[in-house]
């Protein structure tokens, strides 16, 4: 299997524009694939036929298949599934079921057999159909003989049975129809497990019918019925993703106890906590009748939520109402727990004793191992592939979330560089390497809107979906963005707004239609990265602060930086390819004039007023590289005294303003220090 | 009432650019607004409180205004109501109730009074209400002052009673959230009648439980449930709108003798039509089965749509069935009805009683009337106000749907000259002229599907709107098509894909994401006209065939045309501003360099290639229309044989291929005439 696929990933790194346009954009890509020469058209005569095991959700399965072909090709609305597989276009044969209740492991692999006759998918049941249903769509492309595919085999499977993307729905609420199409960008990138953390201090989201205040009194309303979570369930199963809710406790509960101040550790009353943080309010282990409470609603949302899995959190407990509460120290004391590790560990043993009564298998994050409770639980990390190796020694099954976080804001390449056999855990034995299972894409919610949230998501999560799918050799970089920007287009049929809400944003914030200025300048800006929102915030943001700013608009990743800076590297560095200076000065001279350009904009809307020094630096940053390169044209030197000047003004410019980075500001450095004779560095942005 | 808006309208044509930037974008104008000074600031401080009478449907209302505010400003998703009059931003005060089932000619009138410090909506019913809150919504607008209303004082009542918008699920089905979303549209222009048509040759697509063959056998499985019609029809109410359905009989109904032969007046079986036009299939006025049938079914269905109106179509019955069944000729002879028109006839009248007996006004298109009818029925027509004012003459109230009928791709100007009030209906009595009650825009489906239907629907239905509700004399095209603009981009924000549509459309049909090239040509571009698209087929067109060619993509209007159009006529015949010359070079420059640029595409999607020739044509106006300026620059005389020649190039540029129009040509041809010295035609392309 390594063989092949080294081919491939060499093919495409060596391969011409040309040839690399020919190659199909699969992402993830398969395991095995070895392209055919010829294609096969698809026109409105397509038809599928099934063969072999029958099942309702196969059957589904392919109707969601022949909506999605439908919306990418513009085909008429009318059902397309023959019976007769003697003439059908695509043959899908199944050779067995699935489980009722999906199950983690269970075989997701598939042949996919294209000719210039027909299509053939055979899969050992209807997960691995999905999955290969999948990449035929991912296959079907505008040709000079109309919509078709490619002419291929591949032969795929997954390397690791648990890959998945976790949204928080607690801090701000996410509604079902964008959790929904984000289901569907789960499986268009084979992702397997939705993970719904749907309780925090800011927002308790599920209807419970035995506990009814804790929706009615910590949600703002803001809560998803019983009957929408069956739906999201019914949803994720027909394209063949699970549900693993989250409910996490001790911590993060302050909007439980709203409704049951109770359950606390500390004298209510409790009021819905708008701002971002840890804080002090947790759920008081000493208490039978917290345990008396859990178990009824445990019981409860086990029967809601079918999966054997069942979060609970158990992250960042600060401690304060313990250390406060005398009645709790007491406990301790009596109990010889010394100190609120201990106390947590108590509390998750008798939470596990729960779940488990309720046929479920318990999972947390990192803070619940501990060696005394079984090795049936399950941990997800977000402290990295060394602490996930470690608990794999000790017998425990791990997930890996350190460096999936993508609210941190990085590029697509960072995330899809971490990898879960790194570290430690490549010394693991083949035994305890099995333990662990892969990992989640985690999309915590401070700043994200059901408007903006996508464009959190997608197209990143695809290149960690890659990660988590294909073989670990899988890992140029460049194919890798090539592949991804073709996968962002296709979610764009799903409904994803991903893209297309970026520029109703910038219109909204400019007030009116004519955003080619601002969006020039957005074009090169990213969010700061990792926890720098937070901290360099002018007033600290709260579950109540408008997301309508130029940060709530802008990608975590900036395209236009990543191919300016690729060009910038080829002038400096060389080989030079044609074009590429003309294009360089095309986009420096853009930049320059680009604040003159956008004055009116100023005038016009306050929400700008935060970007105008962005703007100023981002003209200056142009004329800094067009001189740079006069000076190269002109085959000079520039002078030191010059050099000096633009590079203080680079320093200045690479800073976060309005939570903002110019991204391109690193490359125009390296263009100034070539020019001078200088070193050229290799620095980011400053965070 | 006149006199005042006389003014603002003057104002509008005579204000500055910069003065009109500060008026409103309304559409529909009030019936009377006063500007005051300063403007009301919206922040997340914002509150509503409602007073006065109470009732679910002004709570929701208001909670989908606020809703429609948050995404149209990004404000956080926190519930904003409020009930302290005292404190809160916009204070609702509502006089009294609306019906159970909403009632044609229900009040809709409402005042509005915004300050700096606050505003008030008063109403006598929540209708009022619902009307008041979209005007406030249309105010907001980005400012320097961060999102805001400015101060004004509006007064407001609808001129017409029945404003509609008619969309046909019947050709192509149309899905359930599509529908939807419309209906947001029609709420946010002040659209009060939903009228659904049901039922087509081509499809039956509503459940019925009575004779479940309908739907089983007439709908490839495309149909509405009654659970999802009865969902429709609560949103619709939630937003003012009532829905009246339409089946169509006792033509235009081959969908439901596919399950229901007997019901025919030819032998069977039958298929459901793929084909398009009027076709052969129709009822059997004479067996007392089938008013048995219809008295059944008609039950069932006044039960699931409550609003008092049922449409029975009663269009387009060719009679060859008829004529070609001899029991059916005999029961004419035995009953002296002379003709198929008598015979129709005979049947509306059955039809009528058992309409009346369910609890429904009949309504039809204009066949329907016969002086054999009672008074209480309502004609729909298509014919035009004449024939509406010989209708109300006789003491028949009447709807205008001739001239809105926007599948003809007309431009908004000529919909929006379409006066019901004009020729006889102007002579009327003003008794008479009440029996007028409105007009319909009327959606036929042969060319749309969900993609594109919203881009056939909006923005033109916008004008429409106004001319239904603002009194008769707001008139002004510039005025029109400046806020039409305006409001086309607010319907973005209710999820309207009228113009986010077109991009991906244009992606999908080149294969790649670079379609500058592509848009640059399709921006210039408008689908034929009236029923060109049927007339010029190649081949037939179907129900099953893909709606994903270029006509299906470009806009019935083009901006880019009218707008330099525009800039041509002020060359033309001036005043001429500064800058309006080099705006026009640009344009033709970067037309006749076009085709070279659309090369590559055409190379790479056989989806291109029946617009070769129009690319080619482009380039080739862009070129006559630089020439020509260079002799206006250089103030010479263009020869007289070069002229001569592009003009012949330019008529055939004005032919259609392709089902599409160069909407510039005209233009370019009057550039070619003036600097010839030859007169200038004003010439539209040929249809």
């Amino acid at each position: 299997m390594r063989t092949l696929l080294l081919a491939v990933v060499l093919c495409v790194s060596l391969a011409s524009k040309a040839q690399m346009q020919s190659l199909p954009s699969l992402m993830p890509l398969p395991a095995k694939m070895q392209m055919g020469s010829g294609r096969l058209v698809i026109d409105p005569s397509f038809t599928v036929a099934i063969t072999g095991h029958k099942e309702a959700r196969l059957d589904r399965a392919v109707e969601i298949f022949l909506s999605q072909l439908r919306q990418q090709t513009g085909m008429p609305p009318i059902v397309m599934k023959g019976t007769n597989s003697a003439n059908a276009t695509l043959v899908v044969q199944c050779a067995g079921g699935t489980k009722d209740v999906q199950e983690l492991g269970e075989d997701e692999s598939y042949r996919l057999e294209i000719s210039g006759s027909g299509a053939r998918l055979s899969a050992p049941n209807t997960l691995g159909v999905m999955r290969g249903l999948q990449t035929f769509l991912q296959l079907v492309a505008t040709t000079n003989a109309g919509f078709a595919v490619p002419a291929i085999s591949i032969e795929d499977s997954p390397r690791f049975p648990w890959r998945g993307l976790m949204i928080d729905s607690g801090r701000h609420f996410i509604p079902v129809e964008v959790i929904k199409r984000n289901l569907d960008g789960m499986a268009a990138v084979k992702l397997n497990v939705f993970h719904w953390h749907l309780s925090e201090n800011q927002g308790f989201r599920v209807e419970s019918k035995v506990f009814p205040k804790l929706q009615e009194m910590g949600s703002d309303g803001l809560f998803y019925t019983q009957d929408e979570i069956r739906g999201v369930i019914a949803y994720a199963r027909e394209r063949g993703i699970r549900v693993v809710p989250e409910f996490d406790m001790p911590g993060h509960s302050t909007a439980w106890f709203v409704g049951y101040p109770e359950l606390a550790s500390g004298p209510g009353p409790y009021e819905i906590e708008r701002k971002w943080g840890v804080f002090d309010p947790a759920m008081d282990p000493t208490r039978e009748e917290t345990y008396k409470f859990l178990d009824k609603f445990i019981g409860e949302m086990a029967g809601l939520f079918p999966d054997p899995f069942f979060h609970i959190g158990g992250d960042e407990v600060n401690g304060k109402q313990w250390d406060a509460n005398p009645k709790i120290q007491a406990f301790m004391h009596a109990h010889g727990l010394k100190d609120n590790n201990d106390l947590q560990a108590y509390f998750n043993q008798r939470v596990q004793k729960i779940v488990s009564k309720h046929g479920k298998t318990m999972m947390g994050w990192d803070e619940i191992l501990r060696p005394d409770l079984p090795n049936s639980i399950m941990i997800q990390s977000w402290r990295g592939p060394d602490s996930l190796a470690q608990a794999a020694k000790q017998g425990y099954r791990g997930l890996l979330s350190s460096g999936y976080y993508i609210d941190l804001m990085w590029p697509a390449a960072r995330h899809y560089e971490n990898e879960p056999m790194s570290g430690n855990a490549a010394q693991l034995t083949p035994e305890e390497q099995k333990r662990i299972l892969g990992g989640e894409a985690c999309m915590w919610s401070e700043y994200v809107s059901a408007e903006n949230i996508d464009s959190r998501v997608w197209p990143r999560t695809a290149a960690i979906a890659e990660r988590l799918w294909s073989p670990q050799d899988v890992r140029d970089l460049n194919s890798m963005y090539q592949r991804l920007d073709q996968v962002s287009r296709r979610l764009d049929w799903l409904g994803l707004t991903h893209n297309s809400s970026y520029v109703p944003m910038l219109r909204r914030i400019a007030g009116t239609d004519d955003i080619s200025a601002l969006k020039t300048l957005t074009d090169v800006l990213e969010t700061v990265k990792d926890y720098t929102r937070e901290e360099t915030a002018p007033a600290p943001a709260t579950s109540a602060s408008p997301l309508n700013r130029v940060v709530d608009a802008v990608r975590p990743e900036s395209a236009t930086a990543r191919h300016f800076a690729a060009s910038v590297d080829e002038l400096v560095t060389g080989p030079l390819r044609p074009g590429t200076e003309s294009q360089v000065k095309v986009l420096l001279g853009r930049w320059r004039d680009n604040q003159a350009e956008l004055q009116p904009l100023f005038e016009k809307s306050s929400l700008l007023d935060e970007i105008a020094p962005i703007s100023r630096d981002l003209s200056a940053l142009g004329a800094a590289g067009l001189t740079a390169l006069d000076y190269f044209d002109r085959g000079e030197k520039a002078p030191a005294a010059w050099a000096t000047e633009q590079l203080a003004l680079i320093e200045s410019a690479k800073k976060a303003r309005a939570q903002l980075l110019i991204m391109v500001a690193p490359s125009v450095e390296k263009l100034v220090q070539a020019s001078a004779g200088q070193a050229v560095s290799s620095s980011l942005p400053a965070k």
